[in-house]
């Protein structure tokens, strides 16, 4: 048995998704020159092999990272794996949890928020755009395991947040358009974090956040660099994500009443 | 209200944790010159401010990454937030799962296993060092929110695992010598995922996993740079970590019997 | 007068060099839509511009490191200017002293140690392909300020290096292969240097260096990460280069002589 | 002979500068326990060793990088080599030419603009705080083998520059505050460059550069990464430096007359 795999076609499963991708060029999504049907791909165990014509595929799981990054349709840069674990991490996320997001964007986030807080748990998102709400819940259909993802296709201006957040995550152009009103809704000692791409917009978001009563926990850049697993030339890729975001997390003070 | 907080101290409270560190020192834990009662803490909520003395104290809450850098016992390296949420997301776990780690070391992966598989999943660890006992138990009743971590004092090569785990976690010297215990535990497609040091063992082990039927996801490595939080004077830290480590995920694929 | 220059386009002019390169296309070398005769730019100004139908032009002197990014020929991956001056530095390359380099390549390095060690020292340089030799002489005479490069199109092995040189630089496959001829020509005290591109290497000539009679003096890699220069958007650049080569740099102790 | 040099112990020698440290801490600048007598140095060649009691020196060169980071004295935080071998490169120095920088600091990267123009060349060196007379001059002796550099200890405003400079480089607090003195002075296509620590001096430069007659080159930040040398334990040392400052190039634009 041939187990260097480089060659081979891979066959994902994401929930109710499926679909195959040539290792070759990881952008190609269809059987290219096949002729299974859908159904057939039922009987094919996980881990498992068959061959169409000359080609040999493999079926594999599709996980959540692998969803996002090769399926889900986007009109706007994504959330990259490299972050998104790490700010769930930082916003503390766990089973039971309330949290928001501003704005959905593709959805690649809120699919991993809902994981993390769990069928228990609930996700507030809100996306103001009108053309991106059918794209979102196509995303969000894709891999959805829990029923606990409440999507607002509004602007934050105008909708009353629920009270009492675990934590709230904004990923638009200008938070600090909506800050008044994830104000209102985080819980005291809540976090809150943000992504974004300018040091101007880092610079104004810390300055605002240290006059509006939050205590601000870091402010970091995560990078990921891959290498190409070769045992006999171990090196790494030769281009890498310079940059995606810089990442701001801040603590919700108590709110003090006038005259305090 | 001055909201510059950056010269206070912050008090953290991480389920039945409770302790205080000093925001200029942020390795020490202990209230310096006060004299409040560990109890007296209760009254005070969350993101709420106090005196003592000559000093104002903050509560916060602690967060698991708190928790894990600042209160955890340590008697090797631990597994830093940076690498611990993408071990999260590469592994694809998700609440309800059955998830495997070796060594168990300090326990601090140990916990975000825990939260990440949720109240319904389960988290098999083994330690071979009996001296580790009682840190990791110490460190993990600090923050275990669920009953559902299997701890093993044992060498994983005399254990018998139990089969169909979704994912498993290496994070020890020669991780190639319990392979074939993990191979046997690990489902069709489930993942395996390890951290090294050295560019040695990545080789190595990239070689095992080619040969003995493992599909290599990808091998990269996290860079977390922290910023100094001033908005006059927005700069990179002068110093950051490194290197933790390499990260190598693969998939298992379908056992052949002899002769297929 | 309008400043912001990113629309117009740029003329180059590095000593017998003259081109144009579009900033849209900075790969687009030919004035694509212009009738100028080369002689005409002849009485432009370092610094000005001019207008050519509906475009505007900009004449700028070419750097030695934009004649070796944008004008040279490459038959191999060239050595990139975040190495060039480290390597160079870490050589301790002064006026006057005579340097060795292994392969040519496509003569990037060449170019910057003739500069490196001036009118009055020498560069010996070995390449062992002879369809390199015409590119190498094209590229070389583009920029070369002065006489004292010496070019061998041989293979090092045959040759007899000269001896009492001040420092060698090999970026080659297998530079362990001439380390021996390297080792005759060196000065005692003398540095040597090495560009490998994987791990495998790096381990091999680490090894054979600490048993030959070398001081490591370090082995460290170079990231250069470029900014967008929009003072309303500052922020990093999407994609960098994550890797060209590792580098390796130790110091020639004295030859033992037998017995003693 | 054993050739693992790592207990051993090190003796550099720049030019007229003679010392010795200790492997084991390289901030260790004197001979611990030694009587060995200065002179005695003279008889031993670079590259050889010697022992006295028990323990075992080496003699090496003292590279100009190895005089800047371990002898130099420092009153401010020095250029450090991953940055002053790319400066060199981008101001496109070369033997023969005029360079200026503002402030000298400790004198670091005016060693290196000193052999990068060589003996025919000239460095224009600025520094206004007179405190810092005394450690430039001894630091410059210490390694200076040009004599061309003129030492200003004033401050730029009041100063005229020569005119004609090939480059200019500003490592200081507000360089817009000289920019129209250094503008007098660099030639049309001159080259300036600027290491600026925060990004909101990074933003204010760019603005006012591209409002004055200058084109960008580029904004960039380099990173090393240095490694173990050991060959069966490869791997990034723990921790790196993460900042020094931005650097910013630029070309001058020729001149406008009024009305043009």
């Amino acid at each position: 048995m041939n187990t260097r795999l480089e060659r081979f076609r891979v066959i994902t499963d994401c929930k109710k998704f499926k679909k195959v991708f040539d290792l070759d060029d990881p952008r190609s999504k269809g059987l290219p020159n096949g002729m299974i049907k859908s159904e057939e791909l039922d009987n094919i165990q996980m881990g498992d092999s068959f061959s169409l014509g000359s080609k040999k595929y493999l079926v594999l799981p599709c996980s959540l990272q692998d969803y996002i990054m090769e399926y889900m349709e986007r009109k706007t840069q994504i959330i990259y794996p490299k972050d998104a674990g790490y700010i769930t991490l930082n916003l503390d996320l766990a089973p039971g949890q309330k949290v928001g997001e501003a704005g959905t964007g593709s959805g690649a986030l809120t699919a991993i928020f809902s994981r993390a807080v769990g069928p228990e748990g609930l996700v507030y998102t809100y996306e103001r755009r009108p053309d991106f709400a059918d794209m979102i819940l196509r995303n969000l259909e894709g891999c959805q395991a829990y029923d606990n993802i409440l999507f607002h296709n509004q602007a934050l201006e105008k909708e009353e947040l629920p009270e009492g957040l675990d934590a709230f995550f904004l990923d638009m152009k200008s938070p600090w358009e909506i800050l008044p009103q994830v104000d209102q809704a985080l819980k005291p000692g809540g976090r809150i974090g943000f992504l974004l791409p300018t040091t101007n917009q880092v610079t104004r978001i810390i300055s605002i956040l240290q006059s509006s009563g939050y205590f601000i926990q870091e402010v970091a850049e995560i990078l990921r660099r891959g290498y190409k697993p070769n045992p006999e030339r171990l090196r790494p890729q030769d281009v890498m994500t310079a940059h995606t975001g810089y990442l701001i997390f801040a603590c919700r003070l108590k709110k003090r009443k006038e005259g305090e």
